[in-house]
This record gives structure tokens, C-alpha cells and sequence, in this order.
């Protein structure tokens, strides 16, 4: 069993190693053949190898990429539920993604066995900087 | 298929008969043999009078209680993502759930299929009228 306080940990570092632009660290959070679908409703990106491909074209595509929390996020067992938004791009054609839901689980190493992310296109705003 | 605009006036009215201790229209929101588990790890109801049991006993306990959107729900496809918090009680015994996010799939009829409730009983705070 991974505890909440692991469980947070993997959280935490997952925000930084996005918003730090570390593809690989970032994809190495995840277990060997978990599965990604960000946004619901995209083809599921399964194994390390395809969720790191997954940041790496969204890094060559926007330039900087920021994800932030917007409250605790909701621990419970092996799942989490986050609440976030986030930021790409930079400049004057920077975007916001105001309100993401993350759903998570985790394997017992506390690494992410599966993510979901829910968010929609439709909800993007300009937010220059 | 259920419309986006179909689901969120299930959305919108779940949150109204929660708000109004209706529990018998809440769960005729719900499928005949939809699940409920809320918050997530508690055991799941299964169908709509076990469904309504569960508001039946929360409002027998609490009074009153109240439900609200924190953002625009997240709507993909016969699924949504919520971001709400609660308020339990009345007068000086009133407590807050500030921090809760609710995953909802639908039927064709937009009716709920399933409900899971993300939140944890160490995050309820004191919320005196």
C-alpha cells in the first residue's frame, strides 16, 4: 500500500516536472504500462514510452506548459481527485485551461497506474502575460 | 446520446433537489440501477431507492443541507467532472465540505448511471450561519 503522504508526493513532483518542462521525470511518476487520457475523450496513451511522447509534443508545441493546484487535492486509498488550471505558451499568446479535473490512481509504489483529465477546449481563455 | 445542455439540467437539478432535501425527485435523477458511492472508500448503493436511503439518512441527520458548484462542470461525452462544496447543519452547528469532486456518467436519457464522490472527512471545517 502507498500512503497518502507518498501519494501527495507523486502529486507534487508530477505539477513540478510538468511546469519544469522535465518530460522524462515527469513520464518516470508514471508505472511501466499505466495509462494517460488527457483530455477524456483523446486516444488513452499507454505505457511510459507514449505518456512522455505526450508532454514532449506539447513542450515542442507551446513552449512552456505551467499546471497548478487550486485546492488540496482529494486523497483517498489508491485514487486522487485534483482540482487545477493551467497555462500555455508565453507572451502575448499565452492560454488558460481555468478549470481541470484529474482523476488518478496509483499503484503500490505510489507511482500513476492510470490518469484521466478532464477539461474541454471550449473553456480555454487568452491570458497574456 | 445525451446532449451536453441535456446532461447539465441533470447537473443543475441534482444540485437543486440535494439543496431542497427533495430526495425522492435526487433520486429519480438517478437510473433504476445506477451506483453511488460518496464519498469514495464508503460502500456503494446500488439503485434508486438505496440511492434515495442515503439523502434520506443525511437529511434525517443533518437538517439541512446544501450543495454548490464551485465552476462550470466539465462535461465529455456521458460524462462529467465536478468541482462542488457542501454545507451540513444549520446555525452554529454548521460544518463545510469545501473540497469536493464528484465523477458522473449518464445514460442516453441523461439520467446518473454513477456517482463517486471525492472527499474525506479531515477536510470539513466549522462553518457557523
Amino acid at each position: 500500500m502507498a500512503t497518502p503522504d507518498e501519494i501527495r508526493a507523486t502529486i507534487d513532483r508530477y505539477i513540478e516536472a510538468f511546469t519544469a518542462g522535465d518530460a522524462e521525470g515527469w513520464a518516470a511518476l508514471f508505472s511501466e504500462d499505466a495509462t494517460q487520457e488527457d483530455p477524456v475523450g483523446t486516444p488513452v496513451n499507454t505505457g511510459r514510452a507514449a505518456i512522455q511522447g505526450f508532454l514532449d509534443n506539447n513542450l515542442a508545441m507551446f513552449g512552456s506548459l505551467q499546471l497548478h493546484l487550486k485546492q488540496e487535492p482529494v486523497i483517498i486509498g489508491h485514487e486522487a481527485a485534483l482540482s487545477l488550471y493551467a497555462l500555455a505558451g508565453t507572451g502575448a499568446d499565452r492560454a488558460r485551461m481555468p478549470d481541470i479535473i484529474d482523476h488518478m490512481t496509483f499503484g503500490d509504489d505510489a507511482s500513476i497506474t492510470s490518469l484521466r483529465a478532464f477539461w474541454t477546449m471550449d473553456s480555454i481563455t487568452p491570458d497574456p502575460e
